[in-house]
């Protein structure tokens, strides 16, 4: 921690921030320019206070020297953690593009969804059964009737399942279906209950990018999961909100390369949230990839004009199948394998 | 709802629409102008399912001509909304300081921080006795002894006590200790099944703007908990995201104007969290009182040396006086009273 | 400036930096920490050219400790500037409204809204000859001519003119008509030519912010007209893009005191751009007041029903007088006067 | 355009709106819902002033349903444009790779960067003679000399020069050295009257996208250029404003999809203004390139360690070497070539 005091400092200030980093075990380091006195404490930064020095009298700045998440790190782990989803391995080499409708509305709905995901080549599905809606007065969801469904359908193409967890009240039903990945939405990233619930499964989690949440927030609510002793997480960029309307959300591709060197844990890409129009899918999938992802969430309905929710977003089958073809290309590109 | 065609729309296309729009129970009127054909839904427009119907060929763009909030719509209530809270009004001409601590931290600070808030000429009081902290490896907040502290130091001075619910296992709690204003914080805004609960309880919420979420987001938020039964919403506008980094965060002005506009229900605003440091809180508070707020939360702790969380922006006792005297002569001049 | 050093740093980096650091006459302090290397630049930091320090190997980050303004900042003058402006005062006790139309259109427009402003109780007037549209296919301004219909109608007020500058060929026609005060406008901030040919005039500048510009960067480019032998520089805040639909653009109040700390220079601020809405323009007004701006540019058209530009967001000339007559009292409330 | 009316609309006010719209020679289509009156109109929409409609009583909204642009539309010219430079294409199936350094420094640099630039297989070359600096006491380029220097460098390999144009000034300069591409950089993206000036030469324009600018605004900015003349605009995505602190810009992938829907002219991404640091650069040109760019500008600088300006983000030539090797496989992947 690096502590600028202001330019009408007193030694009884200077002391009084070395003092209290003493407090903590910190050791000073003062430096007194011609025109700034800085103060670099020396010593474990996890123990500081940032917040309280800044109110001491004479502190201009605080500045962090050091990250503040750990476990997360690529400092803590220094290869790439892959994740193995029922044998699917996530992180390495393979590139895996999770596909399916964005809620699970019936059962021959979901099980046309899982015929078609399986035959585009995709290893895993996605499908919403408790859904975050903006209105109250739209469908919420099929509920824990609609994790049955999703199940039994994907089953049949030994599918693993990805789906959001919205409420800690719903974790035994997902116990029960056995989800074999939990999302983590946008709207919870910072749910930190819900987070530390999470970090005390035995399940690989994809946490979304809060909606404006900054690099640095994302890493640390994955930490709040780390922390409870779940290191299998996934980071999902889905784009975060910005000024420009022609678009739902804008795409943050540079997250791709930022993660890849601050943390060893996948990176996904949600192309279809972020856009938020099926037409713009397949520029942004591409891009993830050639930008470094490991995997990308794609939405894929049997029937788009019939779906329930998000209908303008959703591929249809041919359009998957088409979008995995130019995909495989860009992956052999950069040496990796769709 | 407005439906705009693109300029190679045909008649079956135009039919398709006005057809699902049938299936809804609603009619069509058909413009055809120069370049573009226009087709208005008449009827009940919260029938209708907007990304179903951009999701049809020929569709360029939907446009809904109705607002998706109801209850909390000033259109549903045409007067102001007063609040009750243990006979202290909040919505009316008397403006309200929610004065306290960012965090409870013993039953001393408590008692002190409610003497001064009293002492103050506030009429309730805040603090956090479950804290939403960034990392996991910071001070999580005191809890249900917390609360008790809180409940304690705050009834010697006949404050009723606001304090924030972070998760849906702890409303046994906020019941047990009669919690009188429950505040649902900026990162669970979005938390659809927390919103439902606590629209279920007959007690005022505050309900703080998400970080980067529209004022139309915000207002649809509150219709979760006013769909519920509970109508006595509380907005608490506490700065958004931006650009900008000298401060935390951008303190929107605006929205205080335009939520009297559209709702009927109190606003006020949090200019500690918005700003982020002490010194930018006077000013910011006289800008709420003058363009409008019903009130505000103000951060004061007795010593801000010592807080265990966000120092830096609380006030000192001595400052919250000074500045509910300058607030007085805002609220006089604009016909209000403090 | 502080240079943190990665954790893989060697000597021999350490060495380079310093060695860097000596070639631009400064001295080294260097503080070795458990987990990173800190090195302290001591001397004149703005012979520093920081990217240069960011591509050397080692370097993890480069901190400026020192503001890069210098005239405008406030420790280079600790007293507000007061700017006389036909011995009208404005960054005094006394808070400036700038009334007048979006564009100046006809002859007789100006009389009447000179008229009207003057009744109101301003002192000053604005009103664009060179407007900036977004499209080439609308009305651009009246130019030359539109500077002379100004300069007439204001004169037999007596109403010092303000008006903006687009580009270095019109500065003879502005010295021409001896407009008094020249506006640079939000697409212009960081148009450098132009800012170093106004920083050569003995004629006070508004500077607006911006769209997106930090309030550093607005500083600097403050800097570059006070650089030029010109001081006599107004900051305008006229609100920032943010992701918000609903009004134009975000009145950023914060930046008020903000400025205040940071320049000893006047500041102001343009409600009518921010909002975009007449409705709006009273309580952002007051706001802006209760903060501490020294004035506020405030369209008003005489018939905003016919204005040629920005129809809907003028005041109307009663809506001026009831303006003004509610910013008395706030500017009483806080000590000031109108 | 459609006019939607509030919800206490009078006959009197829709005969307003309909007696405005005839005068601009449009016809009206007065539409009765059950909560909203909505009128279309009919005819020319280009002729209509959205603001005073907005002003009119009884409005609550209008919305534009045709592109304010024209010329620079896909539906004014349905095939992709191709750019010819010295007969390089731009636009087409080659992607062009523009390499070079930030700014022109000295004539030994810049022979060194046109070798390094010509053997990687870069066709043009960029470098800035006239640099748009943040603070007036850093290095403000070689200027004219710097236009001498980079002509010479560059001729010796045949390629084409890219340069930024700042001021209407420096036009003869351009055209005296020849410039061969005039980038209008992101300040001057809305410098009207310096578009109206490049509008009415007969050379290729890059048009940078402003800092936070929408792309209906970039667009309307290609149409100022357009509307004068000359249509070899190129538009250059590099990065807007973001609350992500992390990089310096967040670059818009998303934008590649939605100008080559909405426009025909090309696409160009600059990652290295984007990101901000050189490490960044293969991620962004790679995403680039997949998403649909038809070209890059990539910083290149023959020793980044002594750049004069942004040296952390230069390539250095093996890198640039290295990162054309594998765009190579991206672009045949997608179906094109470098």
């Amino acid at each position: 921690m690096i502590i600028i005091m202001n330019n009408e400092v007193t030694d009884a200030q200077i002391d009084a921030v070395a003092q209290r980093l003493k407090s903590w075990g910190l050791d000073s380091n003062v430096s007194r320019g011609v025109e700034r006195t800085v103060i670099g404490a020396i010593g474990d930064e996890s123990k500081i206070d940032k917040e309280l020095l800044q109110a001491l009298p004479g502190v201009e700045q605080v500045i962090r020297v050091m990250k503040p998440y750990k476990i997360v790190a690529r400092s803590y782990h220094k290869e790439d953690t892959v994740i193995d989803i029922k044998g699917i391995k996530l992180g390495g080499r393979q590139i895996q593009v999770i596909g399916g409708p964005c809620s699970v509305e019936t059962q021959p709905q979901m099980d046309e969804a899982a015929k078609y995901v399986a035959a585009a080549g995709c290893r895993l599905m996605r499908g919403g059964a408790f859904k975050p809606r903006t209105s109250p007065y739209t469908f919420q969801g099929a509920g824990v009737e609609g994790l049955e469904m999703f199940r039994k359908a994907a089953d049949r193409y030994n599918l693993p399942i990805v789906t959001e967890l919205m409420d800690v009240r719903q974790i035994d039903a997902f116990m029960k279906y056995d989800v074999d990945v939990i999302q983590i939405g946008t709207r919870n990233m910072q749910n930190f209950d819900l987070l530390k619930e999470v970090g005390r499964l035995h399940k690989p989690v994809i946490l979304k990018r809060g909606m404006s949440a900054t690099i640095s927030e994302w890493l640390m609510a994955a930490e709040y999961i780390a922390a409870g002793g779940n290191h299998d997480i996934i980071f999902c960029e889905r784009g975060v909100r910005s000024f420009e309307t022609y678009y739902r959300n804008m795409l943050d591709v540079t997250a791709i390369p930022v993660l890849k060197k601050e943390t060893h844990l996948p990176v996904i890409i949600d192309p279809s949230h972020a856009g938020g129009k099926a037409w713009m899918v397949p520029a942004l999938a591409r891009a993830a990839v050639a930008a470094g992802a490991d995997g990308l969430l794609v939405e894929m309905h049997p029937n788009p004009c019939e779906a329930w929710c998000d209908a303008d977003q959703a591929l249809n089958p041919q359009e998957l199948v088409d979008l995995m073809g130019s995909l495989k290309g860009i992956a052999q590109a950069i040496g990796r394998e769709l």
